[in-house]
């Protein structure tokens, strides 16, 4: 979920305007999108979303922030045509400005200029900002790597960085995602070999390749193998063809001449002469390559002998399902390759040093990564000499006031998550999770009684109704026993004349609960409901 | 949850008695444990259960398991500690028989002669079985490796292991855990000298180390460097706790004298005199390294200067909860360690090999593992010369029998997990579980509607009550509407004499449904009650 506003008197630009997917305990919660509320309180002021590149994490809020803060948007040419195809979905494409940069240009955004310079990333077109404000320069590097041979275009620009380093840089914020990792990220380009040995390995096999939709350099590379091996390629998995699509639209994609074949086609071809790329590689529950595995796919389903390459790692938190669709792919016959089949698009420790070493920012502000990678990227930037006290480890909505005379964190606007559920953009917050907590580890009891008007007589009920409990045919007694509690519960209170609903209420819910946990040693939600007849 | 039955004519043995932790699906539930139906029925023919080692997926089903199929417990002697502990816990040691069994001791066991077998583990005290038959011999690994040098005790014992083998083993049942792992895994007593280092580098600071509870060895070592280094240890955590206590009753822990404190004791000393070892370096929730973390463990609070080490290695699908603890020690000024300082209790692939050249079984059967980890090992046994049809890879439930002239799947018995939820075994079932799903993720939505008897006039109601679905005071229209639409529901049932409870109930549900997916996308569970009064 990235987004940074830099503020200077009255202009603001946005760099990137990123979603992020929910943890665990978001239960039901489709995505989180940044809270920008301080950007609606000073929409006079901002110029514009300035993007580093096309990657969900980067862009992914912009069509529910864009329906608040309707200003240009700033990208280089892939990174525009994939932000366009969310704006189709959206309905926002007709009102939204959005204006392709080249590497090397700048652009003028209120009393700041912001030049786009070249750098690798898994996906094409990523560029870091070297934002001229009054107080100084500013260099981002969104997310980068250092690639001297990278599959498509040209090496990141470390002439030019170095140019603007001399020159003097206020502060860097720099890429930490591999900050606890020591030396090189390898080359994009290396893939391409374990691929073409993979082909060679299984020549008479069908293989199937699961990796990130976005990375289109691997999708390139997959390409190469199939014609070098005389394969057609079929690609399955919505993101990933709306991305491939757009990425040969745009010419970031070389695809031989009638080597696409669509999916409805694989059964004119031998499994020699097929390779089928998809989604699904971090073993996403509705990605293609998870219902292939769990057979439920309606147009691929593996055989005995079939190749799956996994080309990705799994990030924290999906290993237990890569591994469930390694296990379901391995069951079905198909042999699993995931060695040596990927690479980061983030820099290791020695490209942060090589940064720092062209830089030489004045500030070091690590972004990009857990607490732990931007402390460790910290001790990194120490080592490369910049002062401790001038490294700002800095929270999510910190306001960061930099001159060249200090610099100091000054304030804090909101920032947390918003959460989107459905249609529904922050309606869902902390009470509504914890209830779908307490109710998906406890279910629920619900006890309904009908008391009349005035005399509060019980005129029907106690009824008990229980979901995700206990199965109740197996409990009967249970339920028929806490039943009787509840009566005498409503007894004590009515023949007190403790008619307060609730406190009538708040009594069934203590003796249902304590009965329960005596029974069971578990802690449902109990809900009563009382109805006045 | 390990669980294997064998049986030959009247008799049966069983090997380890296992539990397991739930998937992330199983919502609420406690801890897993094995059917154990077709031993209940066969109940006069199980002579025993023979335990490998103590860890909780080879004995933490026993207590639940012992009140169906009360036979004697055979084992080494800290296994025997271990599960005496369990035992008492639930008060079951008084009726259970249990025999501390030697390395190289045999016992018998009705037509079986079963002998323990000297391995490494990373519990103390792991025992491979040679069970003898009369069809032949069985040679089970339980879980090992092979360690030259480890902490306590002596290596496995590979002399014996190739004497039984050279007389003739029918089959290996062999740990696959490991077996995508090239090479050998160290010996653990390379991770003493990790400590050392550590120790030697943060002389000044407190240390903290986390690591699994039963694993007596890594904890000797921790004592061994406090020792060398002057410091005092303090032991945090009821399962660390309970288990150290136990090791060190039966010698296989050595303390020196005066070196244990009470975590109540620490204020006495000076951060360069004290070393804590503790619970939760998996980052489970309850587990004491987690709550230091977290600030709200009552005894211990993490200091800047505190180093920590984390001695494991997170288990799948732990990755998340083990980072989110770092972050937050890291936060609070802890330097977190937790490179080399973990090595694997289980067997890689040359390790395996060695197993196969040892024992060179007629057929091998991949034990210990997913189905990815046993097919690998069936890669294995084939290069080691094991026929490809003699290796089988079977799934729990499967009966495999097997002769001297042929092996074969011949039958299955239920097999399934059996599901604890507080005091409750096997009361939550795929019902229950598919309703706490369906509450977790979109909460639900009760309608409560009193009719009159005979009449069906609407006496009360209908009302509306909501939890997990949305913020009701932000979402008082749509709750409104929703109000609307069960009276048009209700109405129109009503008015067409249509006034069976369940299709009413279905009408409710049925358009209340439309309406909220039309509104939000969401799909609450939706519960209508009806009252008659």
């Amino acid at each position: 979920m990235n987004i940074t506003a830099i503020e200077y008197e009255d202009s603001i630009i946005v760099v990137d305007c990123g979603l992020s997917f929910p943890d665990d305990e978001m239960l039901g919660i489709d995505l989180v999108i940044p809270d920008v509320t301080y950007l609606k309180e000073n929409i006079d002021k901002v110029k514009g979303f300035v993007i580093t590149h096309g990657h969900e994490d980067h862009i992914g809020a912009l069509p529910y922030i864009l329906k608040d803060i309707n200003v240009p948007i700033y990208a280089t040419r892939l990174t525009v045509g994939i932000i366009e195809n969310k704006l189709k979905e959206h309905n926002l494409l007709k009102n939204t400005k959005r204006k392709v940069i080249k590497y090397g240009q700048s652009i003028n955004l209120g009393c700041f200029r912001i030049e786009f310079v070249r750098t690798n990333h898994s996906i094409a077109d990523a560029a870091a900002l070297a934002i001229y404000t009054p107080a100084g320069v500013i260099f981002h590097t969104g997310d980068f790597k250092i690639d001297y041979t990278p599959v498509f275009g040209s090496p990141i620009d470390l002439q030019r960085i170095g140019e603007i380093g001399k020159k003097g840089v206020l502060a860097l914020l720099c890429d930490s995602t591999n900050s606890e990792r020591p030396g090189y990220t390898m080359s994009e380009s290396s893939v391409g070999k374990t691929f073409d040995n993979i082909f060679a390995d299984y020549a008479k096999q069908r293989i199937i390749v699961a990796t990130f939709a976005s990375n289109v350099d691997r999708v390139q590379q997959i390409i190469n193998s199939a014609e070098k091996f005389g394969r057609k390629v079929v690609i399955e998995g919505r993101s990933m063809v709306n991305i491939i699509t757009t990425a040969i639209d745009l010419g970031y994609i070389r695809m031989p001449e009638n080597m696409l074949i669509d999916v409805e086609m694989m059964k004119n071809y031998t499994d020699d002469q097929l390779v089928l790329i998809t989604t699904g590689s971090q073993g996403e529950a509705m990605a293609a390559l998870s219902r292939i595995a769990a057979a439920i796919h309606r147009k691929v389903s593996i055989k005995p002998g079939d190749v799956v390459i996994l080309s990705s790692t799994p990030i924290p938190g999906n290993e237990k399902a890569v591994s469930k669709v390694i296990n379901e792919l391995s069951m079905r016959g198909a042999k699993v390759i995931y060695q040596d089949t990927h690479v980061s698009g983030h820099a290791c420790q020695e490209e942060i040093k090589l940064m720092y070493s062209l830089v030489k920012p004045k500030y070091a502000i690590p972004v990009h990564g857990e607490y732990r990678h931007k402390m460790r990227h910290a001790e990194i930037a120490q080592l490369m000499g910049v002062p401790k006290d001038n490294i700002f480890l800095i929270n999510s909505g910190d306001v960061l006031t930099l001159s060249q005379e200090k610099g100091k964190v000054t304030g804090e606007v909101p920032a947390g998550g918003i959460l989107v559920d459905g249609l529904g953009i922050g309606d869902v917050g902390n009470i509504v999770l914890r209830d779908r907590q307490h109710l998906s580890e406890n279910g629920l009891i619900i006890v309904v009684v009908s008391l009349e008007k005035y005399t509060n007589n019980i005129m029907a009920g106690p009824d008990i109704v229980s979901r995700g409990f206990v199965y109740v045919k197996e409990s009967e007694n249970l339920m028929e026993e806490a039943r009787v509690v509840v009566e005498k519960a409503l007894e004590k209170c009515l023949s007190r004349n403790n008619t307060e609903w609730g406190k009538i209420k708040s009594e069934i819910k203590d003796s249902l609960s304590d009965y329960i946990w005596k029974k069971t040693k578990r802690n449902p939600m109990i809900l009563p409901i009382i109805m006045e007849v």
